[in-house]
């Protein structure tokens, strides 16, 4: 009757790996440009409809100013990844924010990092899952009342990939990545080309929909401006994911660091490419954004591929793979994620469990974890992307900040170096350098318009739903500040380093095992035996509740003078029917009164029943004992089973 | 941040009182009449209904053979009460069908009454509370709407009343009673007074509504008998309950048998006269049944009532006093389910833990299953209590039917007895009688009466529901003597009967006591110094996952040679990340191979944290330790515990 837990668990996850098999296989370039740049180009599939979306309330003419913000943003990009490319040759064992932070800026801003860098990959997954979901049902409108659930589906079954334990290098996860740049490449081609009549293609269908703007701005006013903020805050999701290589240095092949350096250039390249050229055609095209309904990408592909033949092959390609490659970035929250948490857990700032691998070497409970996690933002916002946006990038961004500032400050560790001299961080080992004044400007800059982009992103988006992470970052820094503290208390607690101290803290053993017996049975027997063999000193005690049981418990007892000749029995009259209180009491009165300070010993006969079923017939007595005296710490129960 | 859950039933359960307190008030004829006749008193709300609502679908013309119906049902039951009061003055100590049945047709048939018995209680309590709550909301229509939650906080209601423990004697209990016996005959003589035109009253308004047939069917078929049989079949609801004195004879005053006797007559006369007499105003108003509408007995006070001054006061007495009476007759459920919960329990049939009683001296598991079942009930019909009507009274008509065939048993037992000479059977002791023969057929009259009726009920209603419990009566027989069965086998194993094979079957206690340390700490320490008390040979066991701890654990290992001078380390090297299956494994090969058919004790150090969310922080390894050895018959875990 009973379900094996271990049995469905192989099925599931698999049989286990040692631990020995965690060598790791190195990514190349090519690799590792598709799976850690999964993220930033996927973003490509909302950003620009992102900006869109805010500029539409002041009507479809103001549409002509996504054009200048996507050309801002794409300067940013450009902006940060070369700042990262800086960390990423000081960090060659990775640099993520968390790890930069500690190293230069200490603890406490570290975890602030953790905190925001937290956020954002539950974000990642939600964010990423919900818009591959919508990927899907542009294409197949009719699937899109079932939106929430396929889109748990798919988190759950990305969790049950990791669980397995992917190698972070499979060829196969770079395919959608190359397939979807390659697909919005031809589409963007496509559209130039037959927006200006080249190759003899017929001219796109012009079909401008003119919409008035739902409230009338004066493009000079201050709320014009805020707009123009707004519009560019929401771009900047084009931004998450960027640091990821940072994190991920060790696992591409060698040099490592100039070759993730290399693939963070190309990446940068690939994702300004296609955002600019979405960006330019969209606002070309004249498209407008819906709540929800097809995306502006799937209008866009859909507008470019019509009447062309084999222009309906070139929709479901681009559709397919959005949707492939924003799996795949949800993908990268469960890599960063579970990583991240394993710093922490390390350095005692989550559950210490974090840091455990599963049988498949994988970091499992912090992939539950953020499975939770993500199926509760997905439900509760009801798994639509555009609305979870506003609470997306913020997080990113001050780890940007903070990353950044730390370099600053390593740069003037660097400085007072002469050459020929090295210094040894708990994280890195810096050298001489040149130049170091030009690439602590770098930084600095980086630092600063990435500051001013998180206040612009925060004040903008604060009413839309940022306050939410404005106000779990700190709750979570507060988290891991208290989980710090009570390792530190149990750590404390458990710690020999005085010997003496150690030795006087171990609790004396008493001389008595306390037996309760509610009859006399092969079953108490068998724990009276066992008793025996403890100690000298064993008391059965029975509450006696009706007089007819007091006369056959003794009874029998005197039957058995083998194992009952030396020992006292107790019987304790009660006349309430909660006998387990009275037993507790008499329990909890010898602990302190007879043997103060000592570990007492109770010896609890239990029967086991054989299933769930059987298990109903019986009272829970043994079980409930325990649990009463569970948090007496001077009590030791010991239960003897009896099995039919 | 724990909650005490015994804090919180000591406020809603009260203080515990002492099991001497149980001594019982008895009952005067008068109170008697109240507690006991509820249940078939308050029938009359709705067995009219019932009948009329099976012939409405030949016309409001067939509603005229409501009343030779009701008449044969009143003598039916003159004719059970008649029976019952001859088993009444041979168990004195509590007659109901399953000790009867016990007694004189052999445990199994007893089985089957019981089983019988258990559905109709269920039904009691869902019928009576639904027919309730009916009664309120004919009277304020609004509320329909509400029916199945005010059913459900009815039952939870009663439930609660039930177990804090209300004494069977309040005098309180008996008002509604007569209240509804008051009120219903004022209607029915205030309506043949304005129907003759009596005492200067108005006469009735009469509105007969004139419904045709639903079907045609020639009164003169088959089908047309069988509509009557269904008919009479429904109005059986009427007899629920009266088999509820037979077994409280034990609570009224001396002399029990004749004062309940007396009661019993009176609650038949009282039964019939209510059933008559709504029974012949419904049919003389031409009142119609309604779906879940109105009542009958609502329509018919309202109709009585109407233009009288005073009128609306008379009208909201009789339904109040429904309501209350209806909820008293569900509280008779809650008397009877968890007392013959106990018989069986007591026998083995039931779960043993159905005898216990609780804090407040009641059968408090009783209690909760009997509530658990009828809110289960309740949510299937959705509290319609016209619904439920074809399941009910086919228990009641069992045991009705084995309870007379037994006594027609005992009238066997009984002729063969000599003047003076008395028989002790194992619930009663029978004399000498006379006129046994005039006896015995009274009782085969019952038996054989109530045993077609049950044939009818069973046959007419089989389609509308009575299938549910024509199916779950042999499911509940099988169950209890599965259950017994198993209680059986278990006794069998603890039995010590044979004194020389029951200490051949204490197993050995192995002198080997392994402790499974992840670290050396003061936590395992404590743990190491308990163990040394139990055995000389201690196996400390490490399983070892890195180097890092390995050279950990033996350095600190040195340092305490008090306690591990003499103790083996086991460092057991481990490639996989579930240690816990590698310790597992080497526990059982320890324990089959070393020490076979030995008890091997494992000493586990278990942290123990303040609250639920510091024992987040923790793994939970001495848990899963336990849980799985839990199935090992030959190991015993001992928890000893750290706290902060």
């Amino acid at each position: 009757m009973q379900v094996n837990p271990d049995g469905l668990k192989r099925i599931l996850i698999g049989r286990p790996f040692p631990t020995s098999a965690s060598a790791h296989e190195r990514l190349d370039k090519v690799r590792g440009l598709a799976i850690f740049a999964s993220d930033p180009i996927s973003s490509n599939a909302y950003a620009t409809e992102a900006i869109m979306h805010v500029l539409i309330v002041l009507g479809s003419g103001a549409l002509a100013m996504t054009m200048p913000i996507a050309l801002g943003i794409a300067a940013l990009i450009a902006l940060v990844c070369t700042s990262y490319v800086q960390t990423i040759h000081h960090y060659p064992h990775g640099g993520g924010a968390y790890s930069v932070a500690k190293d230069n800026l200490g603890q406490h801003v570290a975890l602030f990092a953790a905190a925001a860098l937290m956020t954002d990959y539950v974000l990642t997954v939600s964010v990423s899952v919900a818009a591959g979901i919508r990927a899907i049902t542009s294409a197949f409108p009719p699937l899109v009342e079932l939106r929430l659930p396929l889109a748990i589906a798919a988190v759950l079954l990305i969790a049950w990939i990791n669980l397995r334990g992917v190698r972070e290098s499979g060829t196969v996860f770079a395919f959608p990545t190359y397939a979807f740049v390659a697909g919005v490449l031809v589409t963007i081609l496509l559209g130039l080309s037959r927006m200006y009549g080249l190759f003899g293609l017929p001219p796109l269908d012009a079909h401008p929909v003119v919409l008035p703007a739902s409230v009338a701005i004066d493009p000079w006013s201050l709320a014009y401006t805020w707009l123009l903020l707004r519009a560019f805050a929401a771009g900047c999701t084009a931004l998450t994911g960027i640091e990821a290589i940072s994190n991920g240095v060790t696992a591409f092949r060698k040099p490592e660091a100039r070759n993730a350096a290399t693939t963070m250039v190309w990446m940068a390249v690939i994702a300004m490419t296609l955002f600019i050229g979405i960006s330019w055609l969209a606002t070309h095209m004249a498209l407008i954004p819906t709540d929800e309904g097809e995306s502006i990408l799937s209008q866009m592909t859909n507008g470019v591929s019509e009447n062309l033949s084999g222009g309906r092959v070139l929709y479901f390609w681009v559709q397919a793979f959005t949707a492939l490659i924003l799996l795949l970035a949800a993908n990268t929250g469960y890599q960063d994620f579970p990583r991240l948490g394993f710093f922490l857990a390390r350095d005692g700032y989550m559950p210490r469990w974090m840091q455990n691998r599963g049988d498949r070497l994988v970091y499992s409970s912090g992939i539950l974890l953020l499975t939770l996690i993500a199926v509760v933002v997905l439900v509760a916002f009801r798994a639509e992307e555009i609305r979870m946006l506003p609470l997306y990038a913020i997080g990113v961004m001050i780890s940007f900040t903070l990353s950044q500032a730390g370099m600053v400050v390593l740069w003037g560790k660097v400085s007072r170096l002469k050459p020929g001299e090295t210094l040894r961080t708990e994280v890195t080992t810096l050298h001489h350098e040149r130049n170091v004044g030009w690439k602590r400007i770098l930084n600095a800059t980086g630092a600063l318009v990435t500051g001013v982009v998180l206040v612009v992103i925060t004040a903008t988006k604060f009413l839309e739903g940022a306050w939410i992470i404005a106000l779990l970052i700190p709750l979570f820094v507060w988290s891991f500040l208290a989980i710090h503290r009570h390792y530190g208390r149990v750590a404390d607690m458990l710690s020999t380093n005085e010997r003496e101290a150690t030795l006087d803290s171990l609790t004396d053993v008493a001389d008595v095992v306390i037996v309760p017996i509610p009859d006399v049975h092969r079953g108490t027997l068998r724990a009276l035996k066992y008793a025996k063999k403890l100690s000298q000193n064993v008391r059965a005690v029975a509450i006696i509740t009706d007089d007819d049981q007091q006369a056959r418990i003794l009874r029998r007892w005197a039957r058995f003078p083998e194992l009952t000749k030396d020992e006292e029995i107790h019987l304790i009259n009660y006349d309430y029917r909660d006998i387990i209180d009275r037993l507790v009491e008499y329990i909890i009165e010898v602990s302190t009164e007879e043997y103060p300070n000592q570990l007492v010993t109770v010896v609890v006969p239990e029967f086991i029943p054989r299933n769930a079923i059987e298990r109903l017939l019986h009272n829970q007595t043994a079980n409930m004992l325990r649990r009463r005296l569970h948090a007496e710490p001077n009590i030791v129960v010991i239960d003897i089973h009896y099995h039919v």
